[in-house]
């Protein structure tokens, strides 16, 4: 069985992630990243979604990046609510090179289990705003992981799989469902006010309501509003 | 003045570095990265370097590699020692994607900090066996940061600078002697016996006592043996 590692980070999109590489025949290794972030209830989902999943290891590593800080999910920048329509710019809420720290991570992680394929929930749509998920970002990391490890350096090729990458957030909750995901343990808010429950207001929340609904797919989220 | 930011461990390597990038004019942030290695007093050599090289904004991100492990700086691997000659091999103090992952953490800080210029102390010589140190992995980094950030997307490019990549450690010792490195002040030994003692036996101190002598340059180093 070929190993694959994910990122998991617990919201939806990586939980449709992992259950894509599953269905695809991998054996999958899950990673998520403790980034300071203000949103950690997402690591308890991460940890709620590979049990699901039937991923059995899964590694939590922590990075502090409040000692770089410049984003609204690590430093003391309010998380913008109410927001009409997507925001063609990009977001408070992008962490400095956050996929690009993650995939590094990933690669380290790939070489310790023998993994060629990494795969990670990036999506255009939902992200529109954030330049390390666009498709040539995701190949020229792939070419690094190749040349900055050791058995790239042994003449191994990796492949960095976006599976969600072109699929609007209704695709993603479709494929999701259709691959047995169990959404109400995923966790997008940015800002949720309690366990598991759902602020309603953030880009992300209002980005995944609109998904489930757009899919006609029952929504089994709580959201605050 | 035009920011430059510099991985600073503590090294003879990266202290040579950020004394280059401050000698060609640039404004030097540094970043050093605390990833549960071994050698830990490596952080306090680094913030001695910064003092010395007058490097105000010296940055410390932690990330623990120790749930990825697989070298023997983070895991409960021995690292060896008396070895005859240099490895062809990558040793076992190679750490999965390290380079990866700290250039990654040195591009978020440059989007943060307004850098284009990235430093770096990666040399071919002294880090034969590991493949991150490689020019065209530099070059694939660029990419990787012109594509994956904030200020790449608005059309900015991005230098990885690794000034010492093809000189010998001779080579460094003179070029740091030259720049007003206090090469007492750091540390290059990966399981040093006390604070800022070498242990004398181990890769990395017989490269660096190696260097002095064949540079001609005085050894300020204490090494045990």
């Amino acid at each position: 069985m070929t190993t694959a590692v994910v990122l998991l980070s617990g919201g939806m999109d990586s939980a449709t992630a992992a259950a894509w590489a599953k269905a695809a025949g991998f054996r999958a290794v899950a990673l998520s990243v403790d980034y300071g972030q203000r949103h950690r209830v997402e690591l308890d989902a991460a940890r709620a979604v590979a049990d699901q999943l039937g991923i059995a290891d899964h590694r939590v590593v922590t990075v502090d990046l409040r000692a770089i800080g410049g984003s609204a999910l690590t430093a003391e920048i309010a998380v913008p609510k109410d927001r009409g329509g997507s925001a063609s710019d990009i977001p408070v809420t992008y962490v400095p090179a956050r996929n690009t720290v993650m995939l590094a991570l990933l690669t380290g992680l790939a070489e310790v289990t023998g993994a060629r394929d990494l795969v990670i929930g990036a999506n255009v749509q939902d992200y529109s705003g954030y330049p390390d998920c666009r498709p040539e970002f995701l190949r020229a990391f792939a070419e690094v992981a190749r040349l900055g490890t050791r058995v790239g350096a042994g003449g191994a090729h990796f492949a960095v799989h976006a599976p969600l990458l072109q699929l609007s957030k209704a695709g993603i909750v479709r494929l999701g469902a259709a691959l047995g995901v169990d959404f109400s343990l995923t966790l997008s808010c940015y800002d949720p006010p309690a366990p598991f429950v759902h602020c309603g207001r953030c880009d992300a929340c209002r980005l995944r309501r609109a998904g489930f609904v757009e899919a006609g797919v029952p929504d089994p989220t709580t959201y605050a509003v």
